[in-house]
């Protein structure tokens, strides 16, 4: 972060002061050629801001946790898993997560999926399918 | 807003079970050609995100308050006044508007400028700048 008040976007979808981390930090959730990017983390704000970038036929960890998510797709398209049922995203489309339910993101075949994520900053961890579990879960998202 | 976790987007900045609001709804705080929509609004976020569209040639309130703003343009150009000076903004571009610190949002002549606004949900009134103080504030954005 740079306190300058305006940065830049340099038209790829990466940010002036903004570093590329590495989408999961710890454990061994499955997932598959995922950004992310903090765009705002004040600390005088109570949600964080973030952008996460699947590559084309990547996908993010299935997961649930207590907090909510708030998602507005603004980079290619792709598909998302909320509770039992799968929907298609295209750009500026909205996606609200509710509390303990499963929920994925896959990117299209043949094109990225980018995406802002609103969090609380104070939220519990992400819990993950038990073994043999997962694909049960996902299989909405089967084409 | 509705109970489907997607709510798409109509093509024109305009979403499913989404309102176009009223922009100020009271007092005389000068603006010209803003609307306001609220994305997200979840009782369990601690923010809201909010989409704000400036026709072309049109602009917001120059106001200062103690809560922070977190924008990012994702619609068209203009520019933004943030404290003493003035930034090109294009699309992307992240915006961080610190505590009681002035500023405007100008659309290009020919061009909307369409962005998303974070706030707590928690926050205080806009102060307003006292008569003939706007002008000379405003310097920095003129032409």
């Amino acid at each position: 972060m740079t306190d300058d008040p305006v940065r830049r976007h340099d038209g790829r979808f990466r940010w002036e002061g903004v570093d590329v981390l590495a989408y999961k930090q710890e454990g061994a959730a499955p997932f598959r050629d995922v950004s992310r990017q903090v765009l705002f983390d004040d600390p005088s704000l109570a949600a964080q801001l973030r952008y996460f970038e699947v590559a084309p036929g990547g996908w993010t960890t299935l997961e649930r946790h207590e907090h909510v998510h708030n998602v507005m797709v603004i980079r290619g398209k792709g598909r998302c898993l909320v509770g039992e049922k799968a929907y298609d995203l295209a750009q500026n489309d909205l996606v609200s997560v509710p509390p303990m339910t499963w929920h994925q993101f896959h990117a299209g075949p043949d094109a990225p999926l980018g995406f802002l994520c609103l969090v609380n900053r104070e939220r519990d961890r992400p819990q993950l399918p038990a073994a043999g579990e997962a694909a049960e879960l996902g299989k909405p998202l089967s084409p």
